[in-house]
C-alpha cells in the first residue's frame, strides 16, 4: 500500500488520529461521490466551485465549457485543491462541545494538464461511468461540435490526505453519568423513483443498468 | 427583495439563466445543509475544507479549535470563499454531452471577523441549532476551559450568488426522436434510525426533538 507524502500542505493537523496518507483509503473516498469541490485562485481571491469528476488512476478527471473561468484555470497548470466530502451521521455528545459528524473527507492537491485527443473521449467516457455506469454506451455519442466545446482536464495527484470521523460520541468520562441521550443519527444519500423525461417517445422503458444502479444504492 | 450586487467575482457566467442574486434564494440554499466548503489560500496554495456553519442574518458562522490553520486564517480578516451545494439528481439525457445533475449551489464570499463575548455563546448555539433542533437546551452547556479552546468566526457576506438547475433533460430538438431512454434520478440526504450511544445510561430515552427531525426530514 503506497502512502502520500506528508508535508504541511496535507497534514491533518487537527485529531491526526483521524488522518489518513494511504492511496487507498483516500480514493475510495475520492470514488465514493460523484460530486468535489474545486479550489483555486484568480486575482488573488479564492474561489471554490462544486463540479463532477472521476478518477482515472492517479488522476483526477474534470470537465466543463472551454469558456469557464474553472476550465481556463485549471488547463493553464495553476495550483487546484479538490476536495471530496461525504456526511455519514450527525454526533449527538452530551456535551454541546463534543458534538460531531461522522464523515469521510479527501483533499487533493495537483497542477492541471489538458487532455486531447483520444485520451479526452475515454475521459469523458470514466465521468460519464461513474455517474451512471452503462450509459455511456446506451446515450448518443459526443459530435465534433460538442468536443470542440467542452474542455477536459487531468490533475495527476501530487499530495492528498483523508480524515475519518466514525463511530458513537466522543464525551469527556466525567459527562457520560450525565442524563442526556446520545448517539449517532446515520446519514446517506438516497435515490428516488427515476421522473421519465416528458417528451420521452413510446415503448422505450427504463434501461437495466438504472434498476441496477438503484439497487446497488438503495 | 434585496440583491447581492453583481460583479466579475460571483456572476454566474457559464448558463447564467441558472444565476440568482437575491438574498432568499442564495440564503435559502445555504440554510438547507450543514455542510459547507471553506475555500481560502494559505503560502499562495488554495485549501478547500469541509466544515460545519450556520448563518446569522447576514453573516456565516464558523468555528472551530483555536489551533486550527482555518480559523487562524478565517479570524484573520482574509479574504474567503464559502460554497454550499445540493445535489438533488442525476439528469440522464439522450445525448452524452446533455447529461447533467439537478443541484443548488450558492457560492459566498467575505471577509472575517473573529466573535467573542456573549455573542460567541449565541453563535455557537446558532450552529448546534441548526444540526440538531432543540438539542442545545438539552446537552450540557459549554464550560471556559472549552470557550477557550474553541474559536468562533463570522464572515459578513459581501458578495454571492447562486446557480439552480431543475427539471428534465434539455436535449437538443433533433434528439428528442432518438429511441434512447431519458428522465431525472432524484436525489435526497437521508436520515436513518438512530444509533444510542453504547455508553447511554438506563432509563434515558431518545428525546421528543429527535424524533421530530427526523418525521421532518423523513
Amino acid at each position: 500500500m503506497s502512502n502520500f507524502e506528508k508535508t504541511s500542505t496535507n497534514q491533518v493537523m487537527r485529531k491526526p488520529k483521524r488522518g489518513h496518507y494511504d492511496h487507498e483509503t483516500v480514493y475510495e473516498i475520492v470514488d465514493a461521490s460523484p460530486l468535489c469541490h474545486v479550489g483555486f485562485i484568480d486575482n488573488g481571491q479564492p474561489f471554490v466551485i462544486p463540479t463532477l469528476h472521476a478518477r482515472l488512476d492517479n488522476e483526477i478527471i474534470l470537465h466543463g465549457a472551454t469558456t469557464s473561468r474553472l476550465m481556463k484555470y485549471a488547463a493553464a497548470g495553476n495550483d487546484l485543491c479538490i476536495t471530496v466530502t461525504l456526511l455519514d451521521g450527525i454526533v449527538l455528545a452530551r456535551a454541546v462541545m463534543n458534538h460531531s459528524m461522522n464523515y469521510r473527507s479527501a483533499v487533493l492537491f495537483g497542477q492541471g494538464r489538458e487532455v486531447t485527443g483520444d485520451e479526452k473521449m475515454v475521459a469523458l467516457e470514466t465521468v460519464t461511468e461513474k455517474v451512471m455506469p452503462g450509459r455511456w454506451a446506451d446515450a448518443r455519442q459526443p459530435n465534433p461540435t460538442e468536443m470542440k466545446a467542452t474542455a477536459v482536464v487531468a490533475i495527476p495527484v501530487n499530495l492528498a490526505s483523508a480524515k475519518i470521523r466514525t463511530g458513537p460520541p466522543g464525551d469527556d468520562e466525567e459527562d457520560y453519568a450525565l442524563p442526556i441521550w446520545a448517539g449517532v443519527i446515520p446519514m446517506r444519500q438516497q435515490f428516488l423513483a427515476p421522473k421519465e423525461d416528458p417528451r420521452l417517445i413510446e415503448g422505450i422503458s427504463m434501461p437495466n443498468y438504472v434498476a441496477d444502479f438503484l439497487t446497488a444504492n438503495s
